[in-house]
């Protein structure tokens, strides 16, 4: 994301294990400071609405016809909603063909993003597919390589699921010094769909996979041709050495090639007609444009491999395929682009994930962190999914730091970024996931800091 | 729906009790006959795609660059999905503004509706609501009337939750003889969203519900200032008779003021900026562009609880107050819309939904009934929501009658139309839920039929 200021050559020749980056993050002990500083609003909530005092004038709309059905054939939002798109940071990158935009996460409720508001990201721009002509090969270490029509996907049993996709330099800025006063700009690279396709497992039957396949990879049909690869069972680095995560031999069980998103066909920023889906894992590997995927029995070490998505180490040296996008999680009310209005009864609301498994519990703090206070998790909370947060917050009018810490199903407790720090220095761009402060100031704004020594 | 043919005057002085008329399609047991007739399709389904036997050229879309991001800040469908549209039927209405559009259910997978899509119902069109202006108003039995603005609903607890909405009139043309031949036209009056609001409940205690109120009803800001009246526990009829349905006293209790659709706000037509959710109910009890709630001790008896929304019955008289939508399902591929394409493996795949709770199961027969067997249901299955059922199907080129039966949590069991019109005659309009046939032919055809004595 930020390919313009840093150069990242691999300089690795062995992986930094990421087990013990992450082992110092597992949960001790599942007990959550007492939460005095967060009373639990009263039931009623006095101040939110006003009694009545006298007859409410009638609406103009109710003396009026309006739109007729079918007007718009293909809904679009309110025009009063218009401030609620998708935005990029024009300094970002030199072009936006090979850029991103962030999700407005500050104006979205639930656990669904709209297709039209979904993330964006590009290494050669979004291409208009023909379906009709479009093909997927399945080659390499198979029996039997095999083409298909999207139509043939479509007839192979259909698998559908909840997932987010996050890409892994969501939040770089932050790592990297840029405090972007925004909740779209801070964790807007993730989004969350259901998306419906044919399974992994279902293809790799199809064609026969060689027991020698430890890897697959999937490759787009658009200008970036982008390759990634996904380790199978076994699957080694380029060195012939173990992977550093502990559950990569799982990733591929999940894996789709998805036609549909959120009901519908995918939508040309999101790969249409197919794309890989390859969930818990940054985004990238989810391959949109997807044309073939090849079984090999080692990684591809492509330009993307190396000039991307590793994570620059305090000791000069690189991680490569951490792939897994570990917990993480963010306030989204109140937040710098949604201000408070007055004191009083308030829900504080937020979104957690981990490409682990499910979300185990989120503790909520308003004070720095000094106290926290267990939030409730709306249902439903699905395995790699994003998961709804809530917690009553009766706001006093005066300064607040507000603060969300996840603990996932393995244990694994979202680190503060001094945490992150002390284990991966400050040289890099992907994965961070430390916890958000949001400064609540008495008259309402709130603004992005970062806690000395937090 | 079919206002423009038929005058429906209530005539009951005394409501047919429709748990009778449900009571007979209640499950006696949950057996399924053996399904010969539907081999279980072989893994690897061989019929679906083709050896690779020569090097695949490389697709254009490969040697150029594409549109950057926010492009489109707001994004829309591909342009080879352009035949994904609500649609309506011209000669259904005098007129669009008081008519509905139809779902393109054939061209959907998964659960959810993208909100561009959802079905449309109108009785005095579409109207854009500001929200800055916009208030609710809660009164009538209660200790203190209350006003909210949109920003004071959203600092309540928030509910969210997965759940469909049907308009009674769907299948209506169906029950008056019109064989639409178009599953967009016979079921498509059902969509599904996660709908995110306040609690009604939250809503009552803010404003102190008095034990008298045994109803409330909400009226929209719109041309059309729809008021349907909704039961709390202890609700009577006008005459002062118990309601039909057992389970009116438990409707309230799921009812939210929702304010956003899958992620984002409510789309205008859906009500923007607000509208009540009454889960599981037919969909005008849902009122968009709600602008009061008031409790009250009987039902409002308006014009649309006599011209509308009462079923005509055999003996002349007229069912009032039959809010709950009935298990029902449909088979979405092979369906007129989506024809067959050669012999071979397929996947027979549909939805069921029941306002009564969750579905159970699903059977499917591809031989006019004769034979059934059940389905796989898709996770998630939700109560109130639609669920998604699929079933490999190997089909031998011939003719085939393909249908789908659901039977709900509460045992009840899908009715063939016969069963339908044997309780409630053909004078009826609404919630027709009986069992869908499509005729397969052999050249791959798929249509609308009704087979004789089923």
């Amino acid at each position: 994301m930020s390919e313009k200021n840093i150069t990242m050559p691999v300089s690795a020749d062995e992986q930094v294990n990421s087990n013990q980056t992450r082992r110092s993050f597992l949960r001790k002990s599942v007990a959550v400071a007492g939460g005095a500083v967060i009373a639990a609003a009263a039931a009623g909530r006095a101040s939110a609405g006003a009694q009545v005092t006298e007859p409410l004038a009638i609406p103009p709309t109710n003396k009026i016809l309006g739109r007729g059905v079918v007007s718009v054939p293909y809904g679009l939002p309110s025009k009063y909603e218009a401030h609620v798109v998708r935005r990029n940071v024009e300094w970002l990158t030199p072009d936006t063909i090979a850029s991103i935009s962030f999700t407005p996460l500050q104006d979205l409720e639930g656990i669904i993003t709209p297709n039209g508001l979904h993330f964006e990201r590009y290494h050669g721009g979004a291409v208009d597919i023909d379906p009709s002509t479009h093909r997927l090969v399945v080659h390499g270490l198979v029996d039997k390589p095999m083409i298909f029509t999207i139509e043939d996907l479509k007839r192979f049993p259909q698998k559908a699921a909840f997932w987010f996709l996050e890409c892994p330099a969501n939040g770089a800025m932050e790592w990297r010094g840029v405090q972007m006063d925004s909740l779209q700009f801070t964790h807007g690279m993730i989004s969350c769909s259901e998306w419906i396709g044919v399974s992994l497992l279902d293809l790799m039957k199809a064609v026969g996979v060689k027991k020698e396949a430890t890897w697959f990879y999937g490759e787009g049909a658009d200008g970036a041709a982008l390759q990634r690869s996904v380790p199978l069972p076994g699957a080694k680095d380029q060195f012939g050495k173990p992977l550093p995560e502990f559950d990569t031999n799982e990733i591929y069980k999940d894996v789709i090639v998805a036609y549909a998103q959120n009901g519908e066909a995918l939508r040309p920023e999101n790969g249409y007609p197919i794309r890989l889906i390859v969930p818990g894992c940054e985004a990238n590997l989810s391959v949109k444009y997807l044309r073939r995927i090849k079984f090999v029995d080692k990684p591809l070490v492509t330009y993307q491999e190396t000039r991307h998505y590793t994570d620059g180490m305090p000791d000069g040296r690189f991680r490569q395929y951490t792939l897994v996008n570990e917990a993480n999680s963010v306030v989204t009310f109140p937040c710098p682009d949604k201000k408070m209005s007055g004191k009083g009864s308030y829900e504080i609301r937020g979104l957690a994930w981990t490409g682990r498994g499910k979300v185990k519990a989120v503790d909520v703090s308003v004070d720095g962190g000094k106290t926290w206070k267990e939030a409730k998790l709306l249902d439903p909370v699905f395995s790699k999914c994003l998961t709804r947060f809530t917690l009553p917050w009766e706001w006093d009018g005066k300064e607040a730091l507000v603060m969300s810490r996840v603990t996932d199903e393995t244990g694994y407790v979202q680190p503060t970024l001094r945490q992150l720090r002390e284990q991966r220095g400050s040289n890099s761009i992907y994965h961070k996931n430390s916890i958000q402060t949001w400064k609540v100031l008495p008259n309402g704004e709130v603004h992005n800091v970062q806690i000395e020594n937090l």
